[in-house]
């Protein structure tokens, strides 16, 4: 099936469109800063100035990649944190409506997923897990090539799944998610608490997550104690994503991404201890397409007649 | 889609076979001793039997629900523990060989979930989650109402996602899986540790799950204790099971979900506190089908055309 569709990547800082050929390559792209304080209305207005500059001739429809909570089966945003005045918002209806094209809504965790799976780093394989390493954990699976949705589009809340029973308080109200061992602010948080506790160190508070594995990258001491403590957590994960879904790779994206290579050995080791050896063979991937992921995936929904779950 | 279809289900102690209805509904059984030391062929030639005492009149196929693990693409019985001599045995073509009809294997937790889904507490739903809480934790995961499989066919191995990291050691070589800590010899294991400490209690030494369940139900406070205990195990990883697949019900089978009513409050109430709240609205239900869930499940196998993995 060929053909082209838009994607647009809404996001609480930047809002992004891209016309998006068959093959998953990007043909053009337009970029504003979102008008989050400015409500549903005005957020609209800027994808149709962004759409309009971008023309939909032979453009099958429109693919939105768009924080959750959201319903991707009514195409409804139901409360983005870093979205003004959102709320139960029929985002691809009201697109759909202006347009004239089929428009299609999936969280972004999600839409990374199916991007990553046409043109990234999963291309070709029928099973595969995204995962997002940055400020929170997220992700989307892949399963025989689509996504797997779950009730209400509500599967793979992978950042929130318990590895540590009673362990520190998530900003989910849960307690030991991996996203609260794992996340970039769990790592700067742990490097905080060495550096006060007086750990011989180059890094100097406040501390990221990016000094962190940059001090690393200069060979810090305390910095590659922390990535390999990362690392373990990472791998822990990723184990149980393997027993969970068993996908034949796990494509690693988001800020923290960035010193996957350091943390590989670290992170496999911790896997091949902690998974069954049947699941070894899976590999561990950084992404490949990096913040356009989303916006791919996005024009993916429509490319792929993905179905709605 | 009509016709009627065999179930199998190939345990280490008894073999089953059964016609099954267009609706999952049980037409005739047989059943015997399976001859767990006489190899592969000695069980086909039982497989065999059973057949012929069952008729093959309009029977579209054969679906076998065996131990893992097992390929459900390949139809191979890899290695199941709890038969002598069987290593990688192509078990669906030596049955179809032989009778001459379509027939698949599928692992049993797995078949289990199909036939819960087709005729038992799941039907009707597209998304569930089945597991069984015996002497391991097993699963299948039904999404948009068909298996996921993942690589190899290896996915939701449920048991074996960690809940603790660095907790007790688990057969499968991790530590801190949820099997490790709430089958049924875990609980068993518990109770074991509480007697031989002097809790006053009406448990004797030795003790297992069944008998810890029998003494909760007669007011034992230790007894109940432990299944609190073993509740809210169960409550943490049903909360992982719904924020990984979101399904719309969990169904609970296995030896302990007998106890399941009795421990339902408390798993609630551990599911509540770690889930978050888009998730309550899922189902805990307890299994239907019993034993008969596996030989339901493999006769699905033909009946949904269920696709290969």
């Amino acid at each position: 099936m060929s053909g082209l569709a838009i994607g647009i990547d809404l996001g609480g800082t930047e809002l992004r469109a891209a016309l998006i050929g068959p093959d998953g390559t990007l043909r053009a792209r337009r970029q504003t800063a979102t008008d989050a304080k400015g409500g549903p209305q005005a957020v609209i207005a800027q994808m149709l100035a962004l759409i309009a500059g971008l023309g939909t001739d032979g453009v099958q429809g429109i693919g939105i990649a768009a924080p959750g909570p959201l319903d991707p089966i009514a195409g409804i945003c139901i409360a983005p944190p870093t979205l003004e005045g959102w709320r139960d918002v029929p985002l691809a209806a009201l697109l759909a409506e202006r347009t004239g094209l089929p428009t299609r809504l999936e969280n972004d965790a999600n839409a990374a997923a199916l991007g990553e799976h046409r043109a990234g780093a999963g291309r070709g394989l029928a099973h595969l897990v995204y995962v997002t390493i940055s400020t929170g954990i997220g992700g989307g699976v892949i399963e025989q090539h689509r996504l797997l949705h779950g009730r209400r589009g509500m599967a793979a809340e992978i950042g929130h799944m318990t590895l540590v029973a009673d362990g520190p308080p998530c900003v989910c109200g849960g307690r030991g998610c991996w996203e609260a061992l794992a996340s970039g602010p769990a790592l700067a948080q742990a490097a905080a608490q060495a550096i006060a506790g007086g750990a011989p160190t180059a890094l100097r508070l406040p501390v990221t997550a990016r000094d962190v594995a940059e001090a690393a990258r200069s060979g810090d001491a305390l910095a590659l104690d922390l990535l390999r403590r990362e690392a373990r957590w990472l791998g822990l994960g990723f184990a149980n994503l393997l027993h969970l879904y068993s996908p034949e790779a796990i494509i690693a994206g988001g800020g923290l991404s960035a010193a996957l290579a350091m943390m590989l050995p670290e992170i496999l080791a911790t896997l091949h201890s902690a998974a069954m050896p049947a699941y070894h063979g899976a590999q561990v991937l950084p992404a490949a397409l990096g913040p356009d992921a989303g916006l791919v995936g996005a024009a993916c929904l429509i490319l792929d007649h993905q179905d709605t779950p």
